[in-house]
């Protein structure tokens, strides 16, 4: 047992670290600015392309992506705790690198399920960081944590294919960018349980295809990322060409792009966790309060301590779970990728809420980015299933070996 | 000891709730649409005119006073459960029968305190729903909870007065409908303590009045209500006859505001509370993942089963407050109003944040009003002082006989 | 409403707080002492009897029952708050009063369903306090939450009844002075589920009766107010008179039997509660650590503040359910009587937590009576059913009419 | 970074696994036997001594020693897994290994500074486990987490030393076995902070150590593991070559005797959990309730998920910070020495929280060891001083360099 990163992965921590202080943090307040003097909602803020150029000039760019030449070959392991860097700034930093969700994931699908094709026309602009893309999954009807509800179709017909069905929450997909739809559906529904769906990939202006709105969490549009869609299919024809992997192998596809995002999710979710600590530690030192620093309450200085034990702990499982992933597998990894998926949002949630309480009513304003990280944070506790499904499951698999000895005994 | 309401309250909470039932609730989706469309952000949607309209027709108007022949004559724990029924839809219903914070105050405020001029300028118009106003607080540059704190000055000068500083979260300035600010400041930093603040009417259109931008409270802009305003004065002029009160008045007038105002926002908090259950309840009996309703999974009865329980203690609590204050005064009630102040956000924070998880990603969106109440509620934790300020000032309180008593031992 | 206690009941609380504080408080530290004489651990120690007599001089005897001239004829409203008074002392001021559970609730039984055989058998020397009882309902092997669940049998034989079974947590019944067992079984397991239960009263000495061990709660056993055995009954023959009310009455009487008693339970929580807030601060003002008092300590002031806010919402649950109790009756006092059984064990368990971490090592020990009331309060979340199957059955009440309505749409 | 144990490690814990199976658990049935058969409560009862005879003979005996050629040379990451086991049967395992408090401290100062001679007559033996020993820092009238408030006096008299005071919570003083006493003491009230204090050995039985009584753990005396006593110290004296290690010396060696005893309090506290999480797994499965095994139930289900989510960030915090202590020291290992000393008393007590409510009466009661390993935990947050005394010290290094920053700035 060794707690020690690798040196690669330390040089890359101090480059990036030092990205986000000279470029990345100071973009914030362009960001707002930029937003502030209006325009189309969905548009790409000059600022977030100006980082895009300076994060590629400095060859940090794309280094989610292990097995590919495009990538950086980082293990796992040795990408989650740049991801958690990324995270002190989740609404520039990921995008600058060209490692934000979705388009992480979709360049996963394709890199390991494309056919050469659908890589050329996909994955090569998308690793370029010249188009975005959206992961079409969730649907408002059903409960989006269990992939076999999906109602959405996608039939063969003749030598194609014709998808109906509505999704929302489909990241990313507001923006003028965002060319390529990857959508989950089913494709034979008399089939087995797990080989009802496929995916197909879907061009953004197939005719039938109907952005219609974007959802909103808790006010916030998440505008300059592409908004999250709610959209329409109706009778959207595609060649045959465009099903991403064999018919009836969405469910594993889904499964296969899973573990690394809740990986990377969570340790974003850290480092939004830190970014609050940070920001929490930088306003009790100068606001006095009945005369004296805030710094002296009790009441802050456990809010601090407690942030500070939780953020160890669960940073040390999210990288023992890149680890098991990196040695294991999924499969192998499968109580703690459930684990961390429970486990950091909330914290980070907590940590975020009690940042916001240390700033009084500037904490939920616009004058601080806690109130947007924290519903940032929220949310993710809901998004690809709540907490409540995720413990379930996870208590499920450790009461069975008691279940059969019960039913031994 | 009698927990029965009274008749005229019960006839009264009927027909609230009918008013609620027939024409607040269905214009949620019509503000909604009003909004969506577009134009001014500031301005108050049609559909609040018809809504204030609809009251006063019924009676239901200015319920809120007590004492003026304007007012319906009720005493605090005669109205408290008709304003818990407005916190059912807190940003149509307070507002549609004249009786939404900050005017709420300040006519109390013109009421016992303004001349005959005063009143007649402001104090008619408001009752009438003519216009709106502000109170003038809160200031970003120190602790809001501390009214010693306060750093605009109201300076004497010649015949008038001249007011200096910067305030936030001016709830309602930025209405088009907002002409009068009601402004705390200090008109002599060398008084006791307590006698150096004052308070002015101005009239926003005053030459030096710059009302800067609206805060935001999570991504909610609170916009249809007005806003939460920063406002610059600058050199801003006014005659004698603008003060409110007399010289060094200004605090003792803040606390005579302050005890009703605790109790209408704690009853709305009940109510929101109260809709954040029934949003759950309805949800989850429809609502089937895993083979059963939702309604049949432990861990949603207990949310609901505690919210019950949660919610029944803190309206005994609001509701003896208010009877504290009817028999003996805000000075008599201290302890309960500072007790609701902490228990009521928290509470409508818990058990809203237990519906929308009950909701999925639905919860956090545009699609339920789960999210903004939730906000609202989370931003009232903070509003006149966080949490943490009151628990310390109740906690000395509370200690004050054994330190007493162990000083003498 | 009114939340004024009337003058009779206030006149009670200034006699029974001047009894605490002349005679029970001062006693504690003598039981003790006398505790630790060693002895028979079961004995009543001579500070008891000596308390009993005090109070029954005093006229504060058998407060607690409503309708018999034996009584004080006080409501549960009237008697609540002086139920909380004696939880300040829970292990004397409640026997000192002839005011303990189980016997009160015996006593209602005997005087409610009892023959004029029986009251002047069992009730006259339970209300002179010559004799203990105990209550024997729950089984080590069931659900002790349902009453239908019971396998206790008892059958009719010939004149006479036989009783078989096992039964455990009978309190008061190690005591040499418990004289009489009520106990619940069932005569008939084929009747309709509420009507197989009977009662049927057992002389401790019939032969049969092997009153097995103590049980401990958290180390303590609760010695002088007779622990709480598990008693075995191994054909035990009683005459057909020994049956108390009617065969198949019993789950109604238990029925009838538990409303009353939640209060008391409830009210002498609320007491422990207010006894931790006062132990602790009486503590922090005294104790200095790093220089100042741990009363200056802004965590500790966030623990009594809290405790404040929650004991005061919870003390008014439990009256206004007196109040209903009074007025409407248990039934239409259900949810109430739930409420109150969910929420104060958990409230003095969470103060007296409190209490115990401000006292340090000490607070665990025997030098304070901190975590004997803590593991008293902690046992009253399981016994009569753990909060989770009062919450559960709290929200099946809440979700009927959305399930109703959702069934009609 | 690798979070696989080595194999040496492994090959232990799976010997001291079946050590457990086979010898520990099934002797704790036996030990409330021996002890309810009564006879001197705090005597060895026949099955300890049987225990350390067999762990003995499996080369299973003072694991904890890392630099002696008595110990198994294991370092602090090593031995945490099976300290961590022992914690499993926290009151019978670690005494059967010769691992438990506060012997394997006292035995490591010892090691580290006593004299040849000291060592021959101390520590010999204590490694023989043909004694036992007792360390005595606490004091009553003070608080002890600050060893500079120590008021007990070690004065040179002579040629030799004078020791008086007062101390409690001395565990294992009430053990006929225990004959040493290391007292911690004031040479010289005069000197600098943490040069005033020294420890001294005291033989039990010299003149003037007067063992007052045991204190308890809510209900619990711990008796068969010797107690936790209060003892006087009335003109003890000594002879100078009684003293450990150097005057002035006493807070460095308390210092350094910390770091490891937190390690092993802390595993075991996971073991403690873990033990919880088994039963309570075990009871879900095979009770049932309202028609189906509570492990059916929702409420359950996320008591165990939550267990599991909560234990594997703690150990990983334990095992890096036992990691930390083999590579950098006491000194870098700070932040997570105090991290886990928050962290896992707390986490211990969540989860046998949460066993016992999944057990009903039964969990409080002896008939489970929930119950006792719930004091025993919740004892934990208060030895060695309370949570919020650690968070504290664990914040203001955390905003040490704000501070500094904004004190620049």
């Amino acid at each position: 047992m060794d707690f020690a990163l690798d040196d690669r992965t330390r040089q890359l921590q101090d480059r990036l670290l030092a990205f986000l202080d000279a470029h990345v943090l100071p973009a914030e307040s362009v960001l707002a600015e930029q937003l502030a003097a209006g325009g189309d909602r969905w548009a790409r803020p000059a600022v977030v392309d100006e980082l895009k150029a300076e994060a590629r000039r400095q060859g940090l760019w794309n280094l989610f992506l292990p097995h590919s030449p495009a990538g950086a070959g980082l293990s796992n392991l040795q990408y989650a705790p740049l991801a958690e860097i990324t995270g002190r700034s989740p609404f520039l930093a990921p995008e600058a690198l060209n490692c934000s969700a979705p388009d992480t994931g979709n360049m996963e699908l394709l890199e390991m399920f494309g056919t050469d094709v659908q890589r050329k026309q996909w994955l090569e602009p998308l690793l370029d960081g010249a188009v975005r893309s959206a992961f079409c999954m969730t649907e408002p009807e059903v409960a989006s944590s269990d992939a076999t509800n999906i109602a959405t179709r996608i039939e063969r017909d003749g030598d194609g294919y014709v998808v109906n069905g509505r999704k929302w929450w489909s990241s990313g997909a507001l923006s003028p960018h965002c060319e390529l739809l990857v959508v989950m559906g089913k494709t034979d529904p008399g089939a087995e349980r797990h080989r009802q769906q496929s995916m197909i990939l879907v061009p953004k202006d197939t005719p039938g295809v109907e952005v219609r709105r974007g959802m909103t969490l808790f006010g916030y549009d998440h505008g300059p990322h592409g908004g999250h869609a709610e959209i329409v299919f109706r009778d959207v024809r595609l060649p045959a060409e465009a099903l991403l992997g064999e018919e009836g192998g969405g469910f594993a596809m889904a499964q296969a792009r899973l573990g690394p995002g809740r990986i990377h999710h969570a340790m974003r979710l850290i480092g939004m966790a830190e970014r609050g600590v940070e920001l929490m530690c930088r306003r009790v030192v100068s606001r006095v309060a009945f005369g004296s620093a805030l710094a002296e309450q009790g009441v802050v200085q456990e809010w601090i301590a407690e942030a500070r034990v939780r953020i160890e702990q669960a940073r040390l499982l999210v990288l023992k779970t890149a680890w098991l992933m990196d040695t294991v597998g999924n499969k192998g990894a499968h109580t703690e990728i459930q684990s961390i998926k429970i486990a950091t949002p909330a914290l980070a949630e907590w940590v975020l809420g009690k940042a916001i309480q240390a700033h009084g009513a500037g904490g939920v304003s616009q004058d601080f980015p806690l109130a947007e990280l924290w519903a940032h944070a929220r949310s993710l506790r809901l998004a690809d299933g709540p907490d409540e499904v995720h413990r379930r499951s996870l208590a499920r698999r450790e009461l069975r070996p008691y279940r059969d000895a019960a039913r031994t005994a």
